[in-house]
């Protein structure tokens, strides 16, 4: 899960004098061209080998637990002089349940099918040719993340399980748990026989770094970011490298005038209140005019009960009067921002519509294309609904929630994108892949 | 078959006085809106209307043949007043060949299957909900091509089938015949039931439009350069929309000590002779030491009998002296900048490497990625060829010539793609679109 991170407002970069970029920039030239070099070796590595690096790396997390937690304590230290708050340093922190969160992910992705090889398409033409595809490597991974040092073993892991070299920029403040990670992961590559640099750790905590790495489009074939919004909306203005990435998850529930009222209530619930910082949390809710009378009442009870902000607009408010609602004065009025507010937070925008074609049209505009939900029994309005809605992932009758690579049975998950070319959506191991094409032919020439 | 197109360097832009780049933003942002809104309805169109709308198109293109070409002549007039060349002039001019080839590939296309609405990867998951994927169009695509007034329908055709919106951009030469060409587009949409602004092309001659077009990321989903290297490099540097493209093709064939004598003489004529422009002829020639003092002499005979010049390293030199070849006089030293260059013309590069590792490495070094073959026996030798050559197509046994969308089987072509992200390799309707999640429950919510 693709966990929006606020920290990234809190930062403090260094940020590099003019004189530095240079250095910089051979910096990181250096590390582009080994990248570049392991990928070549990365992409032949044999699932026994990638495999035995993973399980190596937990082994040796295990092992050296106490002295990563000695070096971790030293970036909580940093941060908490440098006033970061409680939510900050929990990131930050190497607790026994990151550790072993850490471990298990390298087990369970070890344990993942190793995309790398499989052919797939085949067909013959009448040419002679026979054609087939094979999944490839995407070459080098350039990972752009914040202060969970955690996500240097997950993104890592993922990375060489895919067969591609990896270059990983954490957070500053996580700079030296990161780098004792890294150290790991570079001991592990070579004792599975692996090269070294199939991952490296830009080791400066100039920001500086992250302008040179969004550029090297030689060296470094998409970068993931992982972080808050803030983050990403940065990158996207001077990134030349392709990013796989989604900027904000703006989700949607409609409830449809044939919704089942006992499942959509549920379902409603869960979607917003399971967790509220997950980018896959509803943050709008729409309810058909002619349902709204019997489950505006009881559902946004709930929202209450459990503290969450409603924000509502006109018809919302008059139909919760209508039905005599007791929270009356909590309600706040919408405004039209609330409609493109990502709130990650205890608060949920609802509004009335008076149809599909208005609900859709409200989501396509509105909306960030991440994960949208429709709760209806009627087939054909679900069909309309999942075929016009404009969105990686369009649900009938489920929490917004389920939007997450594991749910989805993709093993594991590099992040979420919003965009429309490669992948869409929850992005796993076959994100991190291409096809190229196979040719066999017999001496055969084009006519 | 994307064939490189030199007119780039002959073609004279308007260029724009920074007064007038307002103007041409406020017009292409309006046509901009009119593609996003186009694109919901494009996108609903059933596989029946879309099919209308191109055998329509086919229909109006033969009856108002007379118009067109009278249209075109203008054109024509204009080029050559601008001391345009022949092959210019033959690129621009709409033939019966021409009219013919547009009025076939749009018959081809109606009769392909349309992709749009496809569920695929069908899975259920433990939580009780369903995933699948549904094939989807990928918004607005924006064409930006040359003096070939043929791509409007081409290229219009393949996006139409794809449930695509189009914003097509021609070269300043053909504007007058793409004019009427995008008239008889918009009428046939209208007649099918779908949007006039389906397709819409760009009227203004102003190059600026080209520079907005590749920057417009709300309005434009990808962009499909279709022309030569130039241009394709200079949308490169400024472009913030992504592209399906590729700069070059500079093509290996590596013949292996174990290629069949007969079979490698044959592809690699074909490879470099059958045609010189397109992308995909074989542009360097690598031969194993071991078989070079047999299969050198006469190939390089075959070469020089039809008029390609030979440019070769010393090794190859060496062994055709060796062999008493005729035409030494004739060879010319290979430079360091022959392994990079592509000559779409009778010259060929030609080096003899000592094993398939030199071949490997050399083709990943100098190449471009696009398509590269082996000529061999030897099963071991092509499968490591074909796993760690690093290009969109791989081929065994067969010329290079074959990299096309059609010998591939994909019923048509939009473009090759060097790039591994989204579509890789020749590009038909399936890269045009996109997969979205479709998750289905039955009022299910995350634990």
């Amino acid at each position: 899960m693709s966990t929006s991170d606020p920290s990234v407002n809190n930062t403090t970069p260094t940020t590099s004098s003019s004189a530095n970029l240079q250095a910089i920039h051979e910096q990181l030239t250096v590390i582009g061209k080994k990248a570049r070099a392991a990928s070549r070796a990365m992409a032949k590595a044999t699932s026994q080998q990638k495999n035995l690096a993973l399980l190596q790396m937990g082994m040796a997390i295990r092992l050296q637990t106490p002295l990563l937690k000695e070096v971790n304590l030293r970036d909580i230290e940093r941060a908490k002089l440098a006033g970061q708050d409680a939510a900050f340093i929990d990131r930050l922190t190497l607790s026994d349940k990151a550790i072993n969160g850490m471990i298990e992910g390298l087990e369970q992705i070890a344990a993942l099918q190793d995309p790398i090889g499989e052919v797939l398409n085949h067909r013959s033409r009448p040419t002679g040719i026979d054609i087939s595809q094979m999944r490839v490597p995407l070459g080098v991974i350039g990972i752009i993340y914040e202060s969970r040092p955690n996500v240097t073993i997950d993104a890592a892991a993922l990375c060489i399980k895919s067969g591609n070299a990896t270059i990983l920029r954490g957070g500053s403040e996580a700079i030296e748990s990161n780098t004792a990670l890294a150290k790991i992961i570079q001991d592990c590559l070579k004792r599975a026989g692996l090269p070294e640099d199939g991952v490296q750790v830009i080791e400066t905590t100039d920001r500086a770094a992250v302008g040179e790495m969004i550029t090297m489009t030689e060296y470094i074939d998409v970068i993931v970011p992982r972080g808050g919004k803030s983050l990403i909306a940065r990158l996207m203005q001077d990134a030349r490298v392709p990013m796989i990435k989604h900027l904000d998850g703006i989700c949607h529930t409609y409830v449809d005038a044939e919704a089942d009222m006992s499942k959509a209530i549920t379902v409603c619930d869960n979607a917003k209140t399971q967790r509220y910082s997950p980018c896959n949390a509803m943050e709008t809710l729409l309810v058909h005019a002619k349902i709204a009378p019997r489950i505006m009442a009881p559902l946004c009870k709930i929202y209450q009960d459990k503290g969450v902000e409603l924000r509502v607009d006109r018809k919302t408010k008059g139909v919760l009067a209508q039905a005599g609602f007791d929270g009356m004065s909590a309600l706040v009025d919408a405004t039209e921002e609330d409609w493109t507010t990502e709130y990650l937070a205890p608060i949920l925008s609802i509004k009335v519509v008076e149809n599909l074609d208005e609900a859709i049209d409200h989501i396509n505009h509105y909306g960030s294309h991440h994960t949208d939900a429709i709760m209806t029994e009627n087939t054909i309005t679900a069909d309309r609904f999942l075929k016009e809605v404009d969105s990686a992932s369009v649900m009938l009758n489920a929490s917004t929630r389920f939007a997450d690579g594991f749910e989805y049975g993709l093993g594991a998950e590099i992040g979420i994108s919003n965009d429309k070319l490669h992948a869409r959506g929850p992005v796993g191991l076959e994100g991190l892949t291409s096809l190229k094409y196979i040719v066999k032919g017999n001496g055969s020439i084009r006519g």
